[in-house]
C-alpha cells in the first residue's frame, strides 16, 4: 500500500502530464497551426483546461494532505507537499466554467492579436481584450479571497509563488528614482561611442546556423529541444523537450541572435531541472522572475559582454562574409560590442536596450495593477499608454497602437502579473552574476573562448538543480549571501553604460 | 433544461476535443519532437489516453442512451446516437490501466522502430513489439467479448465499424485468384512499354514547391492544413487543421509527389466533413477503408491517369529544368505516364505499384489474423514473412528485416486490423470512380486542365459530406447503385495495365 504522500505524487504526476500536453499544443499553436485551425483549437484547449482543473481541485486531496503532513518526508518531499497544497488552494478558488471560458477567451484573443496588431487595429481587438480582462478580474478576485491577498497579488502569485506588490513596489520605486538620469547619461555615452550599424541583408539561413552554433556553445541540448520561428519569441515545451522560438529580420541580425541567446538561458534552466522531480510541483522552475534571470544572465550578463564578443565576432564575420566586405569596420569587435550595448529609447519593449528596458516594464506594471484593480478600463489603455510613454521616455505613440499598447502578446493572452518578472529577473541576474564572478575569477577568459562549462556548472548548482525547493530570497541568500537587492544591478548598469 | 440527447452531444464534444489534442500531439511526435523527448511524451500521452477513456466509459451515459432513444431525433442525430453507443460499448470493454499501458507501449515501440528499422535491428525491436502484441491481444479479447465477435474482428471494427473477417475473406480470396496471373501479365506489359526513369538529383525545395502546386490544384485548403516531413507519411490533425506529411528523396521525385497526392485525398475528405457534425461521432469519416478510398481516388484513379499527366508534365519540366535538359525523353508525357504506371515487384509496400500492392496487404492481413489469434508468435514473424514473400512475389527478404517485416510503422504502433483498409479502399475507389465517370463524362478533359472542381463536388456530395451517417454498403449503394464489389477494380487494373 502506498502512503498518502505517494498517492499525492501520483496525482500531481498526472497533472504534469496534462501540462506537458498543454505545452506542446500551445507551442504548435504559436509556431505551426494554420490560421483556420484556431477556433476548433481554442475549443479543444478549453476542454483540456477544464479537465485539468477538475483533477487539480479534487476534494479528496484535502484528506491526503493532512495525512501526508504526518508522514516521514525529506526536505524535497516536504517542499513538494507545500507546493501541492498551494496549487490545490489556487485551483479550488476557481469555478470550472471560469477556467474553460478563460482558456477559450485567451486563445481566441491571442489568435486575433496576431493579425490585428499587424493591421494596427486596436478597435477590432478591443472587444476580445475586454472579455479577457473581465475574466482575469473575475479569476483574480476569486484567487485573492482564497489566498487572503489583493486581486493583483493573486495574479503575481501565479507566476512567482509568494511574490506580492509590497515586495515589488519599493524595488521599482528605487529604479524609478535611478533611471531617468541614468538613461540620459547612458544615451549620451552611447552617442559618444557612436557604433556603426552593420548593414544587411543577412540571409535567414545564415542567421539560423549562427544561432545554432551559439546555442550549442552555450550548452543547449538539441537531443532535448528545438529552435523554430514564431510571432512572439518564447521558450516552451517541457524539460525533456524544450521548444525555443525566434523571429528573423533580413535587415538586422542582432535582434534574432540575442533573442535566441535569451531563450537559450530559459532553455538551459528547463533542461537543468532535476530529473527525479520534473513531474512534481517542486521540480518546476522557482518562478518566472528567476526564469527571466536565467535568460538575462545569458543575454545581458554573458553575451553582451566585451569578452563574449571576442568569441562571437569571428563567427559573425564568417557567417556574413559579403556584408563584412562591404563594411569591414562594422564587424570589428569593439564596434560590434558598442552596437550590442547601444542605448536609444524606442517604442518596443522586446527591442529595448538594457538601460531603457526597465522603464517599459514599470509602465506595464503600473497600468496592469490599475486595470486589474478596476481603476482603469480597456478603453482607457491607449490614452494612458501615450501619456506614460511621453512622461517616461518622451516618445509619442499616439495612434500607433501596433508599436504601443498592442505590441505585446501578454495582455491578449491574459498574462496579467507576468511583466514584473522581467525586471526582477534582470536584478536577480546581476546579483547572481556578481556572485558567480567571485566564484569564477577567470570568467572573462572563459567567455572569450566561448567556454560555458564552468558557468553552466555554477548555475546548475545554485539555480537549476534547486528547482522550486526554496523561496526566492532563500535561493538568493544561498547563492549570493544576500536576499534580493538592487545594488549589483545598478552597479552593472553603471559600469557597462557610463564607463 | 437540455434533453438527454443534447447532454450526450456535449459529452461527445468533449471527447472530440481530447481527440483533437491527441491528434496534434501525435503529429508533433512524428514530425517535430527531438528524440530525447520520447519517454516523457509517452508517459504524458498515456495519461491523456487514460483520462479520455475514463470519460468515454462514464457509466452515467447508459441512462442517457435509454432516454435519448425515445426523444425526437432526426436521421443524423439517430445515426449519431448509434455511434455514441457503439463507442461506449467499446470503451467499457477495456480496463483503464490497459488503455494507459497500451498507449505507453505503442509510443515507445514506435519511437524505437524509427531507429531500429534504420539499423535493421529486428532483435532489438522484438521485446518491445512483443509487449505491444501482448497488449493488443488482451484488448482484442476484451473487445471481442463485448461485441460478440472474434478478437481480430474486434480490432477491424476499431477502424471500420461493423466490418468483419467474413466480409473481407471472400473479397481477398477473389483477388488471390486474380492477382498472380495478372501481375505476371502486367509486369510483362510494363516491360514492353519500357519507361525511362528520370534521373536526379531533384532538389527537395523544388519537390516541395511542386507538391504544393498540385495540392492547391486539387483543392487542399492551406488555411486549414499544412505539409511537413516525417519518417512514415500520414495525414493527421483534425478537419479544421489537416496535417499531411511526406518524405523526400533527392534521387526520385515520384514517390514523394505521389505520396503527397495520396495524402491530399485523405486531407480533402477530412476538410470536407460536414462542419456542424465535426465534433460528434457521426461526423467522423465513415471508416478507414473509405478514407483510403479517397487517397487512392486521388493517387491511383486521378493522378496516375494519362489525362492528369498532360496537366502535370509541364509543371514537372519547369521544376526540374536541369534534369530535363540532360534527359529530355524521360520527361515526355507518355514516358512519365509509363514511368508512373510501371509494374515491378518490390520489397516495400508503400513504394509498390498499383498491381502488386494488394499482395502486400493480403500477406499482412493473413499474418496479423494469425498473430492476433494467438496462432503465431512475434518470433515467428520474420520466417513467415520470408516464406510468404517468396510464395507470393518470388522475392528473397531473408535477413533484410528493414525492407521486410520491419518496414511498416503499423505493427510497432499497435495498429493491428488496419491493413485491409488499404485494399478495400482501392476497391472502393475504383467503384466510386466508375460511378463518377458516368456522372462526369468529360472527366478526362477536366484532368487534362487540372480542374478538380466538379470532381471535388461529386466526392463531397457522395462521400465527404456524408461522414459516418451510413454504413459502408449503404454509402456505396447511394453513390454507385451497388454494394461493395470487386468488378470495377479488376476492370480498372486490366484496362490500365494490360492494354
Amino acid at each position: 500500500m502506498s502512503n498518502a504522500y505517494q498517492r499525492l505524487e501520483q496525482h500531481y504526476r498526472q497533472l504534469a502530464h496534462l501540462d506537458h500536453i498543454d505545452a506542446v499544443v500551445l507551442w504548435d499553436e504559436a509556431t505551426m497551426m494554420p490560421v483556420g485551425g484556431g477556433a476548433a483549437r481554442a475549443a479543444a484547449m478549453a476542454t483540456l483546461a477544464e479537465l485539468r482543473h477538475e483533477r487539480a481541485c479534487d476534494p479528496a486531496l484535502g484528506e491526503l494532505f493532512e495525512r501526508a503532513q504526518d508522514e516521514d518526508l525529506d526536505d524535497w518531499q516536504r517542499a513538494n507537499l507545500a507546493h501541492m497544497k498551494h496549487d490545490w488552494v489556487r485551483a479550488r478558488a476557481l469555478p470550472g466554467d471560469l477556467v474553460g471560458a478563460r482558456s477559450r477567451a485567451r486563445s481566441l484573443c491571442e489568435q486575433a492579436w496576431r493579425h490585428k496588431r499587424a493591421d494596427n487595429d486596436w478597435h477590432g481587438l478591443r472587444p476580445q481584450l475586454e472579455e479577457v480582462v473581465s475574466l482575469e478580474r473575475e479569476a483574480a478576485a476569486a484567487l485573492a479571497q482564497a489566498l487572503g491577498c489583493e486581486p493583483y497579488d493573486a495574479l503575481l502569485d501565479g507566476y512567482n509563488p509568494g511574490l506580492r506588490q509590497a515586495d515589488i513596489d519599493p524595488v521599482f520605486a528605487e529604479l524609478e528614482r535611478f533611471l531617468p538620469d541614468f538613461i540620459e547619461r547612458a544615451e549620451a555615452a552611447s552617442e559618444r561611442r557612436g557604433a556603426v550599424t552593420p548593414r544587411g541583408p543577412f540571409p535567414v539561413a545564415a542567421q539560423r546556423a549562427l544561432a545554432e552554433t551559439f546555442m550549442k556553445a552555450m550548452g543547449f541540448d538539441f537531443e532535448h529541444g528545438r529552435l523554430d520561428v514564431s510571432h512572439h519569441p518564447f521558450c516552451g515545451g517541457v524539460p525533456a523537450d524544450v521548444r525555443i522560438t525566434t523571429r528573423y529580420r533580413e535587415d538586422d541580425f542582432t535582434s534574432a541572435l540575442m533573442g535566441v541567446i535569451h531563450e537559450t538561458g530559459h532553455g538551459r534552466y528547463e533542461q537543468g531541472l532535476p530529473e527525479p522531480w520534473r513531474e512534481q510541483p517542486v521540480g518546476r522552475p522557482q518562478g518566472m522572475a528567476v526564469h527571466e534571470s536565467q535568460s538575462l544572465m545569458f543575454e545581458m550578463q554573458l553575451a553582451r559582454s566585451r569578452a563574449f564578443m571576442t568569441f562571437a565576432a569571428p563567427h559573425l564575420r564568417r557567417a556574413f562574409a559579403d556584408q563584412v566586405e562591404a563594411q569591414p569596420q562594422a564587424f570589428d569587435e569593439d564596434n560590434l560590442h558598442a552596437h550590442y550595448t547601444r542605448v536609444r529609447r524606442g517604442f518596443i519593449r522586446v527591442d529595448a536596450d538594457e538601460a531603457t528596458y526597465p522603464t517599459h516594464v514599470i509602465l506595464r506594471y503600473q497600468v496592469e495593477k490599475e486595470l486589474m484593480g478596476g481603476r482603469m478600463t480597456v478603453a482607457d489603455l491607449p490614452g494612458r499608454w501615450d501619456q506614460d510613454m511621453q512622461r517616461l521616455l518622451a516618445l509619442d505613440t499616439s495612434d500607433n497602437y501596433r508599436d504601443g499598447v498592442m505590441q505585446d502578446v501578454h495582455w491578449p493572452a491574459g498574462l496579467f502579473g507576468y511583466f514584473p518578472s522581467y525586471t526582477l529577473g534582470a536584478i536577480i541576474a546581476a546579483q547572481l552574476f556578481a556572485a558567480m564572478k567571485r566564484a569564477l575569477p577567470d570568467i572573462d577568459d572563459q567567455l572569450t573562448r566561448g567556454d560555458f562549462t564552468a558557468i553552466g556548472a555554477w548555475l546548475s548548482d545554485q539555480v537549476w538543480s534547486q528547482a522550486s525547493r526554496h523561496d526566492l530570497n532563500d535561493l538568493l541568500v544561498q547563492a549570493t549571501g544576500e536576499p534580493l537587492t538592487v545594488g549589483p544591478y545598478r552597479a552593472h548598469l553603471e559600469a557597462r553604460y557610463l564607463a
